[in-house]
């Protein structure tokens, strides 16, 4: 398994919006994940924005690549674009920044 | 279980010191992670210090009373400190910010 961190910067004022939207994310993007190979998932947010995602999967290039081909992803991010700073025209899941594993327990 | 994310920051100067120094973390406060219920802990790193924290654990705050009280923990901290900014005198593990989990998937 890989395990995966990643961050990105959600804008000040889109924070609640942003944490109650994914309080109910819709069903089909949830299954869409788990066929994916999106397991133990988690996000984690800091009262100024920085969103920490965390997540194991066997093969994360593969991941990422079998999400990039579902239809509910492209709505999903479409929607989720305009709640982050600095992507660049990138959506989310093309722009976030991948951090670098320097210590692991079991 | 809980999942807890923390984050800290590594002064720049010193981020290849602190990676090498993660590559080899003494035996005993690895026994002593362990013992104290720190299971599947990472730390990730980005090039500019940001260094996150993720771990699952029965009761959180009884696995940082736990290590509080190893002396291993003790003497690794007091080394660890000097890594980091804006502690304000406390240790590592007192002065991290721990993370809101927004969102799980299984």
């Amino acid at each position: 398994m890989e395990r995966v961190c990643f961050v990105l910067k959600v804008k000040p004022d889109r924070i609640e919006e942003y944490r109650r939207r994914h309080q109910c994310v819709w069903q089909e993007m949830l299954d869409a994940l788990r066929e994916s190979g999106w397991h133990n998932y988690s996000l984690f947010l800091r009262p100024d924005g920085l969103l920490v995602g965390y997540l194991e999967t066997p093969d994360f290039e593969r991941a990422r690549q079998a999400m990039a081909t579902r239809e509910i992803n492209r709505r999903w991010q479409a929607e989720m674009r305009e709640f982050f700073e600095g992507l660049d025209g990138r959506n989310p899941d093309e722009g976030f920044e991948r951090l670098e594993e320097i210590f692991h327990l079991d």
